[in-house]
């Protein structure tokens, strides 16, 4: 029997916990593709707001799943944060990948009028 | 290129969507384990609070992820409800296992006095 309590330590309660965070899986699932800075960040994962994505990177940073670092293309200019997984990160491949392969059998139908994205 | 523009149908962004509301990746955990009546689960997940259990659990089922059925062992009394995923639900289990791999290597150290759970 599986051990629920909030009071006593389970890894995966804590992950469950850590994933179930707003925006936290889009953010990974974004961070997959490739590093990026906060505003192109933002943009890809569409509609989380600046408070609330600089909320979740801390965080994330905290756990050891994504680091920050400074761009150092951005030479002269004012210099940007560029978001990256860790190792630790990139093993939430098989997470999104397994989302992904049940979204692909049982979300595959749009609503209305939306359309297909392009992935 | 993933294309993620909210905007545009996309199985992944919106099963991210679904899973990242709060309670919910520990309500397809619990029912993996077994069918529940609403109070069961609520214990099983810990904290969750009525109505968003309520709310939650109508979505699941509005999703086909969760199937609600009168207990038919509850002759004389009033009738309970149990909850159970529908063998699309069950297939979240390749989702839960991998949280679960990740936790167990990258979730594994307890923080301050938190004691092990059993599971």
């Amino acid at each position: 029997m599986i051990q629920e309590q909030t009071s006593t330590f389970c890894p995966v309660y804590r992950a469950i916990g850590v994933l179930q965070e707003k925006w936290v899986l889009h953010i990974v699932r974004s961070l997959l593709g490739s590093p990026k800075g906060f505003n192109e960040l933002s943009r890809a994962i569409g509609g989380c707001n600046s408070a609330t994505l600089t909320q979740r990177l801390e965080g994330l940073e905290g756990l050891g799943v994504i680091s920050k670092a400074t761009d150092q293309e951005a030479h002269g200019k004012l210099a940007r944060s560029i978001y990256a997984l860790t190792p630790a990160g990139r093993e939430l491949q098989l997470v999104i990948d397994a989302i992904s392969t049940w979204a692909d059998v049982h979300l595959s139908e749009p609503f209305g009028d939306e359309q297909p994205c392009a992935s």
